[in-house]
């Protein structure tokens, strides 16, 4: 005599959680002969593994009591004392004290996302944007409205302009949530000389900034440019991840915010999954504080340099002309603008049929995935943080092959 | 120029993330000479510290590039494995196909929440119920309506009433979250006879049940009692943990859901944090499935038995006449009723004077936290998981002086 459950009836805001194409690509990409340029996969062969081993057998037998045990809901000292190095070697010194660690820094975007919109608000993004915040704005039922970009970053007049004409519209603007470096899914970093333009402008519009900031020390000379944070910390919220500079599956990234929102956010955190895995923790804080974690760094910089460059080469030598490429400094991602006209996703099947992968344009903007109008559509990513200098060419080889039809 | 940041206008949700008081303890009872009945850590001295040292060491250097890498968004075959083991192990098989992976339990129910309820929805719940849920519902604007217990849990004819009540008052109801084995905070269990018969009555009002199950393996004697979920799969989420018999700082849960639910859980976990852990879910794959799991946690629910029937014993010896207790067979919580007209909060005053704390009643029900009408205003937790059996004695005398006044 049972009824529909009610679960059938989900909240609204079930309806934006959508797959994610990079996540989706995952089994494809897994198979035999497949070359991946898709998922944006840390290249983990640098690390000491032994040695991280060595670690955390000592951590679980001489602290596991501690380490195997509740934390605090802030995080551990350690982690957060790793966290403040990590920034403090890319120019942006904070004290311990200001970190919400959080487990990995997708968590932290939810959380702030969560503490700040109500169904309806806007949150201003590049476009195109992180694919996965895209997730976790649906998913909080706020509205994206994209800023453009172009080779320099997000435009800080067509930001000035967009926030006006939403005002005007009487739209409530929550955030702006921006990538300044190695953007993904361009690769393409916010100049030097935009970042205090960019600050300013929401500065005085009194609209808060989201820095997501996980590619920051992975330029291929390993220069920094200065944070948003550092330039206005009081109107800057700045999230940093450990998954591209130590390891993804340990979940660890932080937040830094105002102290006003510090307390909230830490409320949240521990309502969202309590605290952030304490072996994570306690192992990052080993490995920053106490190994060459910057020596292991430029090792792996000097991959992803070598595979830009084999990328941008493939890029020249094989794609026909009308298809334009970004060419990052730093980080795990190109971008194509395909010529006028082009199907991303078309070209996709014909990509799959000669077994190779990316992740369709389509997939980093808010609106519709398909039809001529849809936003991406003559786009994709280039992820080329995993492969190796060869395979990516052969990627590309075949991705030129595919994109001719 | 500044005007003032957005982020001092937080989204409606942001006011429901309070204090826990079990976490603001926490700090309190770290002092030298208190004595802890608040928090209800795990007791993780009974753990083969070296050996999962050693497990950990063999995982990193030998399946690294997998375990410290991003994992699969429903959580690694193993820890699936792991978790459908412990469900077998408690009469309740399932598929590992059907098991989601979360960053702990906590976050199993956060996600279900988030799916589930829009703003003014009604969840019901035990009164009193596990303060960290009422986080939760708290953070999605729903809205809690208790359902009294009595020594055999939650008392079906009153669920029913409450139904019927809401109803009439064209209220939407989205689930029953209950705690049905050594429930927390009063140890109290759902009767074999109660189960069906509240299963009957949420499938027949399309009310889905949120079984949450973190010590159902605890029972003092190792019996244990058919899950609501194995009464009735289609209409029952079941939210199962890692934490109470492997180790809480791992951050590794799990839910089982129906078919419908699935994929959305996987999308907004992925939203969420991406995947938990994968080096705590292999730790916990080799643990369960590699280790004789089941008989260090033998060892662990004798500590507990002892520890409880030590409190049962001082209890006995100690508290004034008019107060009553539960008596629990399994899990970490005692419940006390005070004589009527006492007042937790000043309780737990006299009882920090006296180096000794505990949960006030409030915590663990929606409502005014203070004031003669507030519910448990005359109620108080204790926790006996983590402190030695002389240590709970002299704890319990304490808070009989304080109870005293």
């Amino acid at each position: 005599m049972s009824t529909t459950p009610t679960f059938l009836q989900p909240a609204a805001r079930a309806a934006g959680y959508r797959p994610s194409p990079v996540r989706d690509f995952w089994e494809v990409s897994m198979q035999p002969g497949f070359i991946s340029l898709a998922g944006g996969n840390p290249d983990l062969s640098v690390l000491p593994l032994a040695e991280l081993g060595a670690t955390a057998s000592r951590i679980i037998t001489e602290r596991g009591m501690d380490a195997l045990q509740y934390g605090s809901g802030t995080g551990t000292p350690g982690a957060r004392d790793a966290a403040a190095r990590v920034m403090a070697a890319e120019g942006n010194p904070v004290d311990p004290s200001a970190i919400q660690i959080t487990a990995g820094s997708q968590m932290a975007l939810e959380l702030v996302v969560k503490l700040l919109c109500d169904p309806g608000d806007v949150i201003l993004a590049e476009g195109p944007t992180y694919v996965g915040a895209l997730g976790v704005f649906a998913g909080m039922e706020a509205e994206v409205v994209h800023v453009p970009m172009d080779a320099d970053g997000l435009q800080p007049d067509a930001l000035e302009e967009t926030i006006g004409r939403l005002r005007s519209q009487g739209r409530t603007i929550k955030a702006l949530y921006t990538i300044p470096n190695f953007h993904n899914p361009t690769g393409i970093t916010l100049s030097a000389e935009r970042r205090p333009r960019v600050v300013e402008i929401c500065s005085r519009a009194g609209i808060p900034i989201i820095e997501d900031n996980p590619y920051g020390l992975l330029a291929f000379d390993g220069s920094t440019l200065p944070s948003m944070h550092q330039l206005d910390p009081e109107n800057v919220i700045y999230l940093g991840s450990f998954s591209k500079i130590v390891a993804p599956g340990l979940r660890v990234g932080w937040a830094v915010a105002p102290e006003s929102l510090r307390r909230p956010l830490q409320l949240a955190s521990e309502a969202t999954t309590i605290c952030a895995s304490v072996l994570s923790q306690t192992l990052i804080e080993e490995y920053v504080l106490g190994s060459d974690w910057q020596g292991i760094l430029d090792k792996a910089r000097a991959l992803y340099r070598e595979r830009s460059a084999a990328v941008q080469e493939a890029l020249r030598e094989h794609l026909p002309s009308g298809t334009r490429w970004s060419e990052p400094r730093g980080g795990f991602f190109t971008w194509l603008d395909l010529a006028e006209g082009s199907d991303c996703h078309a070209v996709l099947d014909a990509a799959i049929d000669a077994k190779v992968v990316f992740v369709p344009g389509t997939a980093f903007y808010s609106g519709p995935d398909r039809g001529p109008g849809a936003p991406g559509i003559s786009q994709l990513r280039l992820a080329f943080s995993l492969e190796d200098a060869d395979t990516l060419r052969e990627g590309v080889k075949r991705l030129a092959a595919a994109i001719r039809g």
